[in-house]
């Protein structure tokens, strides 16, 4: 069996948002864990589930649907969702998805470095779909991918109003991508599938259940570089997704409504805790997504070399003390990352000559060069 | 000449918002003034202004049309109204008015101790004027006096939804509390008059003029413990009382809107540049005006921040006021200690922000934050 295949089989029997399996890839091989799956004898769960599978099957109906998996190390693999693996878990979910379900003739990664979430109500106002629909125009315009749910009301909004521009789109569905949910969207994920994607962390042939929802929303947040909240009522799921994006530090903005509006009033909420910033157009969120250009303007000649470098390899960076040397294990443990990360991130950092290695293995910032 | 007698023709003969004579008060009887002004041989302005005043017609005509002159040291002067001393200037205008014509039945001083400004565009739409008008009727029956100004639109909103509550409301004009502006609006204004005041900085007879609104605006900022803007588009004269609030360290508060309504987009602007605080409604505007309230209903045997404050400390913090500034040498003798502890308690209080320091070196409370 395949490293690919091996992987396959656990993304289809794990349970979204629990990162048990997940953590359990970053020390073993995806075929050793899968071969302790099928080695427990647990009569229900995971290890039941694994027996059950027929992986020649699984292939062929990911296929069949049209879907392909997407996983880490794979080109169209968004680097930036391991930033699940630090990020604090929101109603007991976490943990960076083993693979994902890809349906569309986009690639994910591409699609999703410049991307914004739209998400809000089902239950949504007129004005709601509205301010949803203009807001994608013109993100999409933009050049800015939308990546939403595929619920009624804003998350359809959101794709109707991209789809109406020059960006593809990305509908990011809690259940199998051969199982439409809602039913009434079958037309709107054809659509969106010709030129954009629909993505799941679930397996051809699975239901949305509540808690895959609330799973779903973490993707959502995590695939885009901030969220905005269009509209939702004083208790929304729409929150959970705003939730995740804090949680993982990237711009939560809302929309303002009318008080009077009972699906404006998380929104207000929201800006009025300075837990989101208050936004009335598109410029309003790239410049909270985007807000490199802004600064290029204003300082054109302000870049600095590090600017080029990922968060993990940043942190690795900083670690690295102004004289003297460190080990590989020192940095993992002060940058908070597992040694793979560590080591990976070293060795971009050491091709860009950063950092240097010593004889005996340590690490240290090269000499500096005359001014 | 009578101290009053000569204030009220200082203040019939200055212009509104300029500070010079108000000034010269601190240092001078108000008579002193008064006669230096007429043996000054300028051919206009001020000087030649009051060599054309008849002091007792203006008595007479102060009293025929049903006004009061109010002063520094009345029992109905707002004690508060020094602040503007130390404030920065708006608009090149600035300084405490020499005194005010008050009409009405009500206390000036105890009505305006627990009130709220709430102002907006003249052209208000039908969502700005029921939002005005309900925050007004909560406020009113909530116990605080709505302050406004005498416009269409928002201000008249405001005023009819006070009118509606159980507390009386202020109307502070631009021009002589005779002149009644605009004209449309006698019978709202006679309907204040019954319960409420109207109040002006300028004599009977004088009409508004543009800089006469820019000055007035500052008085409903300062008359109140916080403003409310309701509806502003993005040049609007509403938004100069806002700057008069934040001069002032007042709180200040937007309302949220249709982002496709030109009339919220300077509350919008406000609030996404954390220079207002959303509200919608009049239970989070009394948050922000009244918060010693809802903190000890909140925590009722929290500990309190003070807890940390040595004894003489805590002695000096309490012999502060809670409005106005005081100087080290006062503190020193109101709280019965020597200078230089008096210094190191003061230089504690600072560091923890307990207090802060004037330009001028007084000692003040830090403004209010919202809870």
């Amino acid at each position: 069996m395949t490293e690919r295949l091996a992987r396959l089989c656990l993304a289809a029997v794990a349970e979204p948002g629990h990162p048990a399996l997940s953590e359990a890839l970053t020390e073993f091989d995806a075929e050793e864990v899968w071969a302790g799956l099928l080695d427990s004898d647990a009569g229900s769960g995971i290890a039941a589930r694994a027996r059950r599978l027929d992986p020649e099957q699984l292939v062929a109906r990911t296929r069949e649907t049209g879907q392909r998996f997407v996983m880490p190390g794979d080109p169209e693999w968004p680097q930036f969702l391991s930033e699940l693996d630090h990020c604090e878990s929101v109603h007991q979910l976490a943990g960076v998805p083993i693979g994902l379900w890809v349906r569309g003739r986009a690639e994910l990664a591409a699609l999703t470095n410049t991307s914004v979430a739209i998400v809000g109500s089902r239950a949504a106002s007129a004005y709601g779909e509205h301010v949803a629909a203009d807001l994608s125009v013109e993100l999409s315009e933009a050049g800015w991918t939308v990546i939403s749910g595929g619920a009624y009301g804003i998350d359809a909004a959101a794709h109707r109003g991209a789809l109406a521009g020059r960006t593809p789109t990305v509908a990011v569905l809690a259940g199998g991508l051969d199982q439409p949910y809602p039913g009434g969207h079958r037309s709107l994920f054809e659509r969106i599938v010709e030129k954009g994607l629909l993505v799941s962390e679930l397996p051809p042939g699975e239901h949305p259940t509540r808690v895959r929802f609330l799973a779903r929303n973490r993707l959502i947040a995590a695939l885009s570089k901030g969220t905005v909240l269009v509209e939702a009522a004083a208790r929304s799921g729409a929150r959970n997704t705003v939730s995740w994006a804090s949680a993982l530090h990237r711009p939560v903005m809302a929309v303002p409504g009318s008080i009077t509006s009972a699906t404006s009033v998380t929104p207000h909420r929201l800006i009025r805790e300075a837990e989101a910033v208050l936004v009335t157009g598109g410029a309003e969120v790239l410049e909270m997504v985007a807000p490199i250009k802004p600064l290029a303007r204003g300082r054109a000649t302000a870049t600095r070399r590090t600017d080029s470098l990922s968060p993990e390899e940043l942190r690795v960076f900083e670690m690295v003390p102004g004289r003297g040397s460190v080990s590989v294990g020192d940095l993992a443990v002060r940058a908070a990352l597992p040694l793979p990360a560590c080591l990976a991130a070293l060795n971009r950092l050491a091709e860009e000559d950063f950092l240097r290695q010593d004889r005996n293995g340590s690490w240290r910032l090269p000499p500096r060069e005359p001014q």
